[in-house]
C-alpha cells in the first residue's frame, strides 16, 4: 500500500469508530450494494455495484465496475463505501437531528481477479448473498461467461466502521420542550418472491429462498 | 464546469439510462442517503451523507461532508451516487443474475452554501425529508448552530439515472430449465416511531409522523 493512502481513522465523532474485523464484516455482509469511487483524469467517479466478502477481501462484480477501472493493468486506488441506514433520529432541536446507521469505508488497491479458482469462489459468494443453495440450483457459468465476468478484489484491512444507534442527543436546555423526540426505525425487507411470468407456475419457490425471511 | 468532467452518459446497458429531471428527481427524493466522492491528495475518498433536493440542486449536510472538502475555498469536483435497490433478480443461469435498482450518479462542482436564506431553505428541505411538519414543531437553529452547520450544493444538471426493473433476462437456451426464476423484491420500510426513553410518554407521536406510512 502506498503510505499516502488516507488514514482509516474516523475523525468526526471518533466515538462512533470501530476497527475490529467482526464489526466491519457484519456490515459488509448485511448490505447488498457498495459504492466504489476511483480517480479518472484527476476527477472523482463513483458507481454502485453488488459485492460479497470472503475472509478479509471484498469482491466487486466487475461488469459494472470495469468502467471505472478502465486502464486496469495494475492495482488502482479505490475508496469503497457501504451504508446501512437504521433510522431517522428526531431531536427536540433541528440542529441535533441525525440518523442511525452502520457504515463501512475502505481504502485500498483494487486488483482484478484472474485466478479461476478465486474467481469461482467469489462468484459463489455473490450467489450465496442472494440465497445459499442458489449456486447448486442454477446453471453455473460456462467458460465463455466465466471469462466475460470480471471480478475485482479489495482488501478490507484499511477499512473502518462508523455506527450511530439509540435515541437523540439533545442539549440540556432543550430537554423540557414538548416536541416529540425519538427514532423512526428504517429496515430493508424482502418481499415474497415474484416468479418470472414466462415460467411454468408449477415450478415451486425453492425452500432456500423461503427460509431467507420472505 | 470544466469541459473534462466525465460524460454523464450511461455506457453499459445504455437502454437503462434516463436523463430527464423527473426521473432523476424522483430517485433523489426517495433516498435518504447519498455517497459523495472526491479526490484528495490524488486519491479517491467517499463518504455517505444525508441529502435533500430543491429544484435542480442537491444539498448535502456538511458536518460530515466537510471532512472531504477540506480546503474548500473554491468549488471542488465531486461525484455523487444515490442507489435504491428494488430487488434481487434470479435467472436460470448464474451469469444472468442481476438486481433491480434505480440509481442516480451526478458529477459536478460542489460549492459551500454561505447565503443564509439558501442555507435555511436547504435545512428545511432536510427536515421535510424526515417529515413535513417537523420544521414547525422542533426548535429551529439559533445563529450559532446555523453558522456551525455547513451545507454544500451540487447541481444536478450533469446527473444521469440508471434503472433496471422486471423479470430476469435469460438466454433462450436456458428457458426450459426447471430452476425457479424471478425477483425477490426489496424495500425500505419505516417502523413505528420509538420515543426517546427520557421523554414524558404522555407526549403523543405527532400526526405528521404517523401519516408517513408508519
Amino acid at each position: 500500500m502506498p503510505s499516502k493512502l488516507p488514514k482509516r481513522m474516523v475523525r468526526r465523532h471518533p466515538e462512533r469508530g470501530h476497527y475490529d474485523p467482526e464489526t466491519i464484516h457484519a456490515i459488509v455482509d448485511e448490505a447488498y450494494v457498495c459504492q466504489i469511487a476511483a480517480v479518472r483524469d484527476d476527477l472523482p467517479v463513483v458507481i454502485p455495484t453488488l459485492h460479497a466478502r470472503i475472509n478479509d477481501t471484498l469482491y466487486l462484480h466487475g461488469a459494472v465496475a470495469a468502467g471505472i477501472f478502465k486502464d486496469l493493468g495494475k492495482p488502482v486506488p479505490v475508496a469503497v463505501s457501504i451504508t446501512l441506514l437504521d433510522g431517522l433520529v428526531l431531536a427536540r432541536s433541528l440542529y441535533n437531528h441525525s440518523a442511525n446507521y452502520r457504515s463501512v469505508v475502505a481504502y485500498g488497491l483494487a486488483r482484478e481477479v484472474t485466478d479461476v479458482e478465486e474467481k469461482l469462489a467469489a462468484l459463489k459468494a455473490f450467489s450465496d448473498r442472494v440465497a445459499e443453495g442458489r449456486w447448486e440450483d442454477a446453471r453455473t457459468p460456462n467458460p465463455v461467461e466465466l471469462k466475460r465476468t470480471r471480478v475485482f478484489a479489495i482488501p478490507l484491512e484499511h477499512a473502518s466502521a462508523k455506527i450511530r444507534s439509540g435515541p437523540p442527543s439533545d442539549d440540556a436546555e432543550d430537554l423540557d420542550r414538548t416536541t416529540w423526540a425519538g427514532v423512526i426505525p428504517l429496515s430493508v425487507t424482502r418481499g415474497r418472491p415474484e416468479q418470472d411470468p414466462v415460467q411454468d407456475p408449477g415450478i415451486a419457490i425453492p425452500s432456500y429462498l423461503l427460509k431467507e425471511g420472505t
